[in-house]
């Protein structure tokens, strides 16, 4: 196997883009990759999507994309794995080069959900979920989430104000994101005044829709070396599954696809979860990120919101999670949300991330979650230097 | 990068299939493929699916196969490439076990497309075109394939019952094929006096909706060697695009990302379409038949239809094609039809097609085209023995 490295991150800013459409969002983001990995072709494109078919009537988005970027008659897929498609499309851009098939490979995340009918969102979104078991029955995604926190605030005899540090913090670090959906501080008052969506969710529990694109150059490790000076090399591609339906699982408050894909990736990379530097995680909802801090080792299980509350989840402490405002204030464009995830990393591990630098950040992390955790897919990341 | 084995196939009956659902299908294709590779689980599970999401509300399709067919938490992903999206899939299959980094997968294409409105329907094949540019003036992807047709008559002074062959051809071969759509073979004159669907484009031309599931098991070479005795071989496995809006390609009667892709696998087959024993090809319409033949080599530009004519499409001819009744006789239930011809080839390859069997058979190739060609996916298999 052939190791891979990341060569070239492009955003683009996330929010209500009604000027440009889902294409050129996403070569937005493609050109700007391609810039800053200093080259001008790939050999393949993989396009990590959710829901354009239901929200825009156009599947076939590899071929689109690759046409629109001006990439020639190049290999080009789409990947869906729910909200977790931006995340597949880097796996199998990991595998494409990892075969030692392809050398030069360009993946890109992309969601455009601002330009439809509120109800035919809500109906697309519970696709993720089990469609005969599920959303037939009326539940839509967030009323599951919703049913999941109440458990989870009944099981570990918590309240609703212990789940603001992860809202608070993912607020305060998007305002260091040029890309972000929210520039805007919240505070604990704010988020008990916040109005409820489903109850106990409310609107500073979870992430809005939005419109955006994101983008990485991968390339084989050798090539790498020999030509770009900011490589980050992947260390762990590892994609695990649950059963789709909640009732069909053992214990709803365990991720396993979660612990699995990250239990996975530490053996892949040889570390294990006191080596992560930063990890950015899918807060889709608060209550998400506390599930997947238990899953992934970082909190026993019922503790993962003391890690908010003991403030080791800011930028300075143990793990740094949602650097860059996370699902809940960078902004969450499914299919797109798990490129961003990982542009984010390199930002760190480069050095780049301004403000919001995570100090001598060498290793991190990246977890992007299908619907309600039947997928997850963890990424591990170093930097050479 | 390991050599790919194929060592199990499943299928399912193609037509209307009430009383099955889209997983039950699915699940059904994915136990007979492991049974026949007399394995019970797999490391992985890439599923091709085009329009589920549409057509029954219904993503994530990776976790809710990988669960009701019981495989446990594995990697579990779809890949979505128009009506090429099966092919897709086995080549995501055939990346993830070349890479070296598994040894043993389960692809499977599945599409349950007559339970919804037809109103629906038409919407959600056009989404295979540019939907800004073509679906959005109201075209279909049969009036886009008429306006096709109309101009290759009109280039190349053939009439509409040249293609006649074709649909005799396919609907001939599907009566020895127990999954095929339709058993009932038609005549010059059936074809001749079909109700026209898109002039010049009849029901005899083009290949209708339909339900189906078919799957496969992969493993690398080295473990096929050791424990399956009837393994074939993937010798190629190539994906090209194209233009995807008609009106962007220079010209529109080549078929360029069929060109690319089959050349490609020539090469990395080390072999020439003088090799190739018999084709799988995607005669979603009669014209798409004849393109198909002349973009991979087997007939001059203009000449395709000739091979009808002159009987070398036939089970016994130079070039056999839809030997178990092809798109339009065995049936197209879009995301599942790629996996169904490299079904197919094994079938042939192992000796086991029955009364159709092509003799002497030992290198098979198939070609599965998204919308128009704008995605185009060869597959070039082998026979050790």
């Amino acid at each position: 196997m052939e190791d891979v490295a990341i060569i070239g991150i492009g955003q683009t800013k996330i929010g209500e883009q009604w000027e440009r459409s889902l294409r050129n969002l996403a070569v937005d983001a493609i050109q700007a990759a391609l810039k800053d990995a200093a080259v001008d072709h790939a050999e393949a494109l993989y396009v990590g999507n959710t829901l354009a078919g239901e929200f825009t009537a156009q599947q076939h988005l590899g071929a689109l994309l690759a046409d629109w970027a001006s990439l020639g008659s190049i290999e080009a897929l789409r990947v869906e794995a729910a909200s977790a498609s931006g995340a597949a499309a880097i796996h199998m851009g990991h595998m494409a080069v990892a075969s030692g098939q392809l050398s030069l490979v360009v993946v890109c995340g992309v969601e455009k959900m601002t330009d439809t009918d509120p109800a035919i969102e809500r109906g697309a979104l519970a696709s993720a979920m089990d469609a005969e078991y599920e959303a037939m029955q009326g539940l839509s995604l967030t009323a599951s989430s919703a049913l999941l926190m109440r458990r989870y605030m009944y099981e570990y005899k918590v309240c609703h104000e212990d789940f603001a540090p992860f809202a608070i913090n993912a607020h305060k670090n998007a305002l260091g994101n040029p890309y972000a959906q929210f520039h805007k501080a919240i505070t604990l008052e704010d988020f008990k005044r916040a109005p409820v969506v489903a109850d106990p969710i409310t609107m500073l529990d979870s992430a809005p829709v939005a419109d955006g694109a994101a983008a990485l150059v991968l390339c084989s490790g050798e090539l790498a070396r020999r030509s770009c000076s900011k490589a980050v090399y992947i260390r762990a591609s590892v994609v695990a599954t649950d059963r789709l339906a909640l009732h069909s699982r053992r214990d709803p408050l365990f991720l396993q696809a979660a612990y699995v894909s990250a239990h996975k990736a530490y053996l892949q990379a040889g570390i294990g979860p006191s080596d992560i530097d930063l990890f950015e995680l899918h807060d889709a909802s608060t209550l998400l990120a506390a599930l997947s801090l238990e899953a992934c080792g970082f909190a026993p299980r019922g503790k993962g919101i003391r890690l908010g509350q003991e403030g080791q989840i800011d930028l300075q402490g143990s793990i740094p999670i949602s650097t860059m405002g996370g699902l809940k204030a960078r902004g969450d464009p499914l299919g797109a949300t798990g490129v961003y995830q990982v542009a984010e990393l390199i930002q760190h591990l480069r050095g780049e991330a301004g403000a919001n630098q995570v100090r001598n950040a060498r290793i991190g992390m990246a977890q992007n979650i299908g619907g309600n955790g039947a997928t997850a897919i963890t990424h591990i990341l170093e930097a050479p230097y």
